[in-house]
Formats: C-alpha cells, sequence, structure tokens
C-alpha cells in the first residue's frame, strides 16, 4: 500500500516525538523500551502498521500490554499517530516507530519484545522479490533476535501466496507452529474471532468475502 | 466414507490375489515388493485409495512408476481393484493391499517406498479421534520408517480443519515443507493443475466449488 502523501506528516510528527519514535531514538532505547511506558508490561510490536486501526484497537483491548506500531511509511505512521492521539480515550500503553522492520533487531534487545504480529504485509509476489517480504529469512532471524524462547508470531494476510509462502518459510526456519495456530478462514471460526481485532485491510478483504489466513507460531 | 457393502467383494478378492494383496501376504512381502513388478522402478504408495481412481489415473499417466493402492473398507478396495482390472489398458504397474494404513512399516522396509500419497483422507474432527487422523505422529512414524532421505508425502484434501491439523503436525514432527509445496487453492494453480490426477472426491468438492488443499513434502 502507497498512501497519498500528507502535507502535514512531517511537521506533525516533529511534533510529537513522544508518540512517534525515529529510527534513531528507536536505536538509541534498545534495551530500555520500558521507561517509555507507565509499567513494566509486557511489549507487544507490530510491523507495517498502516493507518492504525488494529495497533489501537489492541491497546484499547489490552490495557495491561505495551504496544508499538512500526511503519515506514511517513503518511501512513503520521495518520495512525494522529488517530491514536485524537482517540477520546488517552492510551498510555501506545508508541509508534516511524522506521523500518528490518531493523528490529537494532531497536529491541533479546526478550524485550513478547510477541510480533504481521498483517496483511506487502506479498512482493515476484520470486526476485522474495527477500523484501516481512516473513522472508533475513526477517524472521530479526525477529527471533528480540523475541524470548516462547515468543510468538501472529501474523494475518489475504493474499494466498504470501500465506503459503510464509507457511513454507516459517517451517523451514523452524519456527514452530502453535497447536491449532494455522487458520485458513479466520471469520468461521468464531472461537478465534472472539480475540480477533481488525485491521484496514483485514476488514476490506473479509468484508469482499474473502477469506482470511492466520498462522500463529512461536521461536 | 463408509462404502455399501458389496456382496460379491470378498469372493472377487479371493480370486484376485495377484492383483490384491492381503495384510498376511504384505508382510511376508516386506523388503521385496519389486518380486511382484516387471521392473525396478520407483514405488509409489497411497493409503485410503477408496474407489481408485486417483492411483489407476497415475498408474495410466506414469507408467515408469510402480503404484500400490491401500485401503480398510474391502469393498471399496475391491471396487477399485475390479476398475482397474477391468480398465481397457492393462496396468502391470498397480496392485492393491487390503489392509491399514497403520501397519505400513510391516508391509514395507526403509526406503522401499518413494513416494506416499494422502488424499481426502477421514477428517476424525473430534480431538479425542486425533490419532486416527492419517497425518497424526505414529502414522508419520510410519511414514518415516518405509521412506528414504528426501522421500515424498503428497497430501490433498478438502477439509480446512484437517488441513489446518496436518500442517502443524506435518511441522511438528520434523516433515520438510517442500519450497512451492503448499497450494491453499490447487484449482486455481495451473501450474500445478498439470500435473494433478483427481481423486473421486476431488471431482465432487472441487465441482461445487470448494477449494482443495495441497501439501507436498519429505523427510
Ligand atoms: C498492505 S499494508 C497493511 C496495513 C495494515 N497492517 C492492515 O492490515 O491494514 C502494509 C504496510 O506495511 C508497511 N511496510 C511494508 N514493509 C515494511 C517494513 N519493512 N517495515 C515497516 N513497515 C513496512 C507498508 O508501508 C504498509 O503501510
Ligand atoms: C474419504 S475417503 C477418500 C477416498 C479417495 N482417496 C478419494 O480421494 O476420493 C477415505 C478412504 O480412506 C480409507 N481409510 C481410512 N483410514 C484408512 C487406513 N488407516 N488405512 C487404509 N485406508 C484407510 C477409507 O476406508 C476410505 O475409503
Amino acid at each position: 500500500m502507497r498512501l497519498r502523501n500528507k502535507k502535514w506528516a512531517a511537521a506533525w510528527l516533529n511534533e510529537h516525538d513522544e508518540l512517534v519514535i525515529t529510527q534513531d531514538r528507536a536505536t538509541g532505547l534498545q534495551g530500555n523500551w520500558q521507561s517509555l511506558f507507565e509499567n513494566n508490561a509486557p511489549l507487544h510490536v507490530e510491523i507495517g502498521t498502516g493507518k492504525g486501526q488494529f495497533i489501537i484497537g489492541m491497546a484499547k483491548k489490552y490495557p495491561n500490554i505495551n504496544f508499538i506500531g512500526m511503519e515506514l511509511q511517513e503518511s501512513a505512521v503520521a495518520v495512525a499517530a494522529r488517530k491514536a492521539d485524537e482517540d477520546e480515550q488517552s492510551l498510555p500503553n501506545l508508541r509508534f516507530i516511524y522506521g523500518d522492520g528490518a531493523g528490529v533487531e537494532t531497536y529491541f534487545s533479546k526478550g524485550e519484545v513478547a510477541k510480533i504480529y504481521l498483517n496483511f504485509s506487502d506479498p512482493w509476489p515476484k520470486t526476485r522479490h522474495e527477500s523484501r517480504r516481512l516473513t522472508y529469512k533475513t526477517f524472521l532471524e530479526g525477529y527471533r533476535a528480540v523475541l524470548p524462547t516462547g515468543g510468538e508470531i501472529a501474523f494475518k494476510t489475504d493474499n494466498r501466496g504470501l500465506f503459503e509462502y510464509s507457511l513454507y518459510s516459517f517451517a523451514e526456519f523452524g519456527v514452530k507452529f502453535n497447536p491449532n495456530g494455522i487458520s485458513l478462514n479466520l471469520h468461521e471460526d468464531s472461537d478465534k474471532m472472539l480475540d480477533n481485532v481488525e485491521t484496514e485491510y483485514e476488514q476490506k478483504f473479509s468484508g469482499a468475502g474473502f477469506p482470511i489466513y492466520q498462522f500463529i507460531g512461536h521461536f
């Protein structure tokens, strides 16, 4: 997804550098993210937050977890953070990183992140772009470098090709599959839907009748 | 699938004991299956052959591979074998075992089987019946005991729950996922359909618009 450029984004991000952390500052916070939050709750990170619907929904639903949404498009992270900022509810358990998920192991130290979410990641269907997929092995190395043993990866997508590839990539890399962690039609699994928080893309694609695929695994 | 009882089946099987091997005789052939066939071609085994459409189609399509269809229902194996016997084409590369896939490691020795097919296996959706699923770990142990390193398992089903479970079970057991070995809608993958031979169930369910799931992996 490329969002149209928002002229106000750069200035707005500058004024909200408590809420949206730049890559440089994120690197400086490695091992020290708890200092940003009110408590020592577990930290969950979404990579590719888009306009923020999921991570804001999660922050509201789980006040006892701290959340970070990472996003590399300036306009998208600005839209997401502004939405969080303007919400009637204050969300002390939510921050954003304006940065690239490829750098995750430079922002966090081992075990600092308890869970990683990948939602409707760009599919990069061409084989020559395999290394850009957020489930490619170099990304999985990054996730392993910040998650503890047992730390989870939760992945949702409507994209069949990306999901097929990712199952292979997870298995090949040695990500463990959670028992009952796979759904090939999440919106028909009423038990799993109880916990589900929808993303923008999920709402669009499931609304249009496409199945949503989910994988939950761990290291 | 329970087939209605065929009164002619027992007698017919008795008269065709070259084509349909009983469990007792199969045990005696362990390590020696090549003696039944005209050549030393690789041996592929389907477990749960049903009425035989797939294995007969495979035997026709690949004359340089030897095939065995295993089936535990007397009526089904008799229907399958009679269909093969009455085919206008003679099929010297096809045999059946009237027996239980749970015994696979007593019928074959390590490396004697090059590839195993599981097609539209009974789903056994209740958790307390998990151990009856043909992708449960005790079955996977059996397959590993007869396949060589690199030997493949190919699995197709329309049943979402069974497929989700089986991906977990394969990964957990250490079955390697083939690159590009997963399809979540086989009949829309034109490249994979070139090699595809349909089963009875596949024809029925894909005809009714359901997606067919496929997994190909190896030890
Ligand atoms: C298709 S959108 C999905 C947005 C949202 N997660 C949803 O489900 O609606 C993918 C988002 O991931 C972002 N993205 C892609 N690669 C990224 C990376 N390496 N690091 C951070 N964000 C990334 C894109 O900029 C885009 O906003
Ligand atoms: C649902 S039918 C599918 C038949 C066929 N493979 C198809 O795709 O049309 C499953 C078949 O597997 C057989 N079966 C189930 N468990 C088996 C086992 N442990 N060993 C051999 N056959 C088995 C059943 O008797 C039944 O004929």
